[in-house]
């Protein structure tokens, strides 16, 4: 049997190792480097982490799987056992212009249900986890259950992107949520995004594209405190497949779908 | 003669009490509240900050002048002499809503001339601070002079509103510079995205009404880091009024009034 219990101490450890080797490669001077070439920067870094994870992991549960965004870990076709679900570094544009507002990502599922989520703010050290079942936390702090908010009152994550003309979607089914909210915001890291909203300080988040490593933590995060996330349809998410995604407070969500998205 | 140094000390030293004020001022669980009512909570922290300074001001410089966001100071109608100009709490609801990406704005100002600038971000403890001629920091850190960058290459500040339909400002001028960009943020405080523009987390920030209290403590340091900062329409930001405004990298900010705004 799966000692879920186990798999939770060694991540959190491995997480918060892996957050060391980053906030060490960052110069102590505030001079945002590798501007001009990013890629070299992020593939760099994205690489060496998401490598130690897969070490670490191979090492310890050797017929666990791997999803990871590098694509170093297998080639996952279905959810079938226990299967680490892993973005290195979600937010690396941040990370290379800022140094900051990005996270690791790690979530574990068992045969497609999600029992750990893990969103790292490397640079904060706060750690957003969760268990299946036992609730969410920022660090020590227990995070409520999501308290009801109508879209008045909702603050919402949304790239400005998006009410711009785009190959994804209308744009005129998205502008009306932007001007009926009373604020909207853009962090740039969909996994720090989701875990803003299971920590209320975004009551919803949406974007017309992620991987499973941008969500999969999300996910059981916003479990715990009784939130949703769904396809900006409102359909199920799929953990093998880009989608679309849309996470929120249930009120909120529900409203948002019938009376703007799916207009 | 003023004892421009003597002001600097005494203003961080304010600053940070100000701060240790609200941070005590916090629940020590995670718990968002008074999300219903947050004007109440505005309200009060916003006002007892503001007269935390105005107090400690009369006290020490009673020939100074404070304009202030809460109107406790003076009836300023002119930039003679010493001014204060203060916003107690930049991004209130963020305050209200996330207890964190919001900040204490100073700006001390002498005959028009900018002298001090210090926007503190209290949860984080980071204090952003500029001195004529002297340059800017972060706490103990030196802010480099910005280096140019290419609209392609830039992440910008801009929230969603404006490139949806709205009152101040045709959006169709706002969208080709959102769809160009590397990246577009959105954090809801001005006087943080003026630090970020000038320690480089951001090349650019735009809205289009903004008060004296919310840039003032901002020019200061991005005049020391070598960026500009105008009016959308590349025009002399007023420091009596409420304007529109643009601060970026000096190439990029020519480039896109230029080529997007004066279109």
């Amino acid at each position: 049997m799966t000692n879920w219990k186990h798999i939770d101490q060694n991540a959190k450890r491995w997480i918060a190792e892996a957050g060391e080797k980053i906030r060490n490669s960052f110069d102590s001077a505030l001079s945002i480097q590798y501007k001009s070439n990013p890629n070299d920067l992020v593939t760099n870094m994205d690489k060496e982490i998401e490598q130690f994870f897969i070490e670490k992991i191979q090492e310890t549960y050797p017929d666990h799987r791997i999803l990871g965004e590098e694509g170093y870990g297998d080639d996952v076709t279905s959810l079938d056992g226990v299967l680490w679900i892993i973005d290195p570094i979600d937010g690396t544009m941040n990370f290379v212009h800022q140094q900051r507002n990005f996270a690791i990502s790690i979530g574990i599922y068992g045969d497609g249900i999600g029992y750990i989520g893990l969103i790292y703010d490397v640079v904060h050290n706060e750690l957003y986890h969760a268990f299946k079942g036992e609730g969410a936390y920022m660090n020590d702090i227990p995070l409520p259950k999501l308290d009801k908010v109508n879209i008045e009152e909702a603050v919402v994550g949304i790239n400005p992107v998006w009410v711009t003309e785009n190959k994804r979607i209308d744009y005129n089914l998205i502008a009306p949520i932007v001007q009926k909210v009373r604020g909207a915001r853009s962090y740039g890291s969909a996994a720090l995004e989701c875990a803003y909203v299971a920590s209320g300080r975004l009551d919803a988040y949406l974007t017309m594209r992620l991987a499973p490593w941008d969500f999969a933590a999300g996910l059981v995060l916003i479990e715990e405190v009784g939130g949703v996330a769904t396809t900006l349809k409102g359909e199920k998410l799929d953990l093998l497949s880009k989608t679309s995604f849309f996470v929120g407070e249930k009120n909120l969500h529900d409203h948002i779908i019938k009376e703007y998205l799916n207009r």
